[in-house]
């Protein structure tokens, strides 16, 4: 018995954010203060660091649970699946429906509710329930869907990173330009076919880092109660420079797998340059460079969508839509994240 | 192997409000229109169908996260065990952190992140996550925590529901008297005992009934965007009452027990009359009346207060403030709950 994932699916908004749309953004420091930069400065210097050059914003139609809803069709389908046999429909998110202009969260009922609602999957013993883990969300819904199937309690299982993170940003703020839109979605499955998950790490570390990332005010400080996306970029870097390697390797370690067997590594889309650095401190754990092509990267072109980074990307990988990438029988792979809580999580799969 | 709770603990919240507390609201129909009697009236059918005459809320300065930290606290005393040791922390709630007078869900971090914060754990191997699962979110986060140790990762695992409900209901709206706030704390464990959790049940119907509850505007209609938490109270009345049934029964059937031998149903605390009249059509199931002293109630003191009800009763008999019930080794339990989503789940537990 193995648990593969046996289809992908994912929603890329069609609308295109470049750069240069932050140019007249009245960008602030975390302390009101005006930046001493102009715009222009501000803007190539994030994209030296975090590679991003556009995001994909969902158009006002649409919340958290459509794109998530408009990926799984896709996953049921690449699965070639009857939907009716989805035994868990898990949907990992962290801001629920944001309405387009509106500030509240709208998450009654849950998002993996409204999603099954709209497949129009009739069986109740489908049962359908959110996660909230920070950007880590995708991965930890893998893993909570293979201890189902370990459990005998699954035999098929739909997982969802879905988010709208444009409607949290506070556009005073330079780390409005990292977050984006995106929804990505996989059917995991028990199959007596070799490989699947090997093995799987997950942390959480909330004693010094729980608010690396959080709520806060605008940087406008205008006495709006309404509250954004925060985050302590530096403190994050250098966190998740220490401990995600480890996790890694924690998660290669008991998987059994060489390091040279692994294929490609799909990390959360965070940051290219923190991305990079991770691989590299990652290799340097088992004292071997890096490999070529190891990496997809898709954060260039659609930024940090948070939980839906990595089925976006796998599943891009996987329906040959990035260069000098494809998905081989046999291979090794890596999903690793990191995001709010502070959470990291891996797993170790073969394909 | 069993798994067993082995500590509890709950936060009841000392701001008693009396339903005369009530008398001056502008009650209104869900149209928007005036409602023909009056709040003496109101007030009076409201608790003589659903038996709250008061219920509690949180003081402003304390959040959902905080009272399930006060609640989680108590369990982890009560379980006598290192809170190093716990492997998993989950966290059933359906808003969030809503801050005393405002709208907005704070979401990051989870709460669970936030909790394990507050408990001082530095372990990262203790897994922090929150489940969003309508009311019924207590009983599945006991149902997962269950599989997770079947499953081989975990030992320990703390399942919290905490809720401020007063904090996102429609002061227009009748149903605003139902909702409470409150929490209630468990440590599931894997023992060498007898009994545990002999097994359980969930379901989702998502596919007419997903908007029974859900989120919506003030029935002021005063253009107000923000939403509120709103039933459609017959239709849920007469989902609960043909579908709890069923799966409490498909419940006791799948542990081997006798309805005879079962000492005490720990039912989500939504309405006295709807509990009543469920209790009855499942004893009827198996043709057999409901024993007295069989279904202990909370609800006329504490109110609906979602996630937290089951744990808070349940802890309120374990530590024997619940006149003519009391909990005894040996005994058969159910734990049943019904919510948004709508989900419904069941557990049969041997004390």
């Amino acid at each position: 018995m193995s648990v593969k994932i046996i289809g992908t699916g994912s929603y890329i908004p069609s609308q295109i954010i470049p750069n240069k749309n932050f140019l007249n953004h009245n960008f602030k420091n975390a302390d009101g203060s005006s930046i001493d930069n102009d715009n222009e400065t501000i803007i190539e210097k994030f994209e030296a660091i975090t590679g991003i050059r556009e995001r994909r914003y969902a158009s006002s139609n649409l919340n958290a649970s459509d794109i998530g809803f408009l990926a799984a069709q896709k996953a049921i389908e690449d699965a070639e699946i009857d939907k009716e046999s989805l035994d868990y429909i898990i949907v990992a998110h962290n801001f629920g429906d944001v309405k387009y202009n509106h500030n509240q969260s709208d998450l009654l009922p849950s998002l993996s509710s409204r999603i099954k609602h709209l497949l129009k999957i009739k069986n109740p013993k489908c049962v359908a329930y959110d996660i909230l883990f920070g950007c880590p969300g995708w991965v930890e819904g893998v893993i909570q869907a293979n201890a189902f199937i370990k459990a005998g309690l699954a035999k098929n299982c739909l997982v969802i990173g879905t988010e709208t993170l444009s409607r949290v940003v506070d556009a005073h703020d330079r780390d409005a330009m990292i977050f984006s839109d995106g929804a990505g979605a996989t059917i995991i499955s028990k199959t007596d076919e070799d490989g699947g998950i090997l093995s799987h790490e997950t942390a959480t570390f909330s004693y010094d880092e729980v608010y690396y990332l959080g709520f806060g005010e605008s940087y406008k400080k205008n006495n709006d109660a309404t509250r954004y996306i925060k985050m302590e970029g530096r403190k994050i870097y250098e966190f998740a420079l220490t401990e995600v390697p480890k996790a890694m390797k924690a998660c290669l370690d008991s998987s059994g797998e060489d390091i040279k067997n692994v294929k490609k590594i799909f990390i959360h889309q965070a940051n290219e340059k923190m991305d990079e650095a991770i691989l590299k401190r990652f290799y340097r754990l088992f004292k071997t460079p890096a490999p070529d092509h190891v990496m997809p990267m898709s954060i260039q072109k659609l930024g940090n969508s948070s939980v839906a980074t990595i089925p976006t990307l796998f599943d891009l990988v996987k329906q040959n839509q990035l260069e000098d990438h494809a998905l081989n029988k046999g291979d090794i792979y890596i999903f690793a994240s990191v995001g709010a809580g502070m959470h990291i999580n891996a797993i170790v799969y073969k394909y």
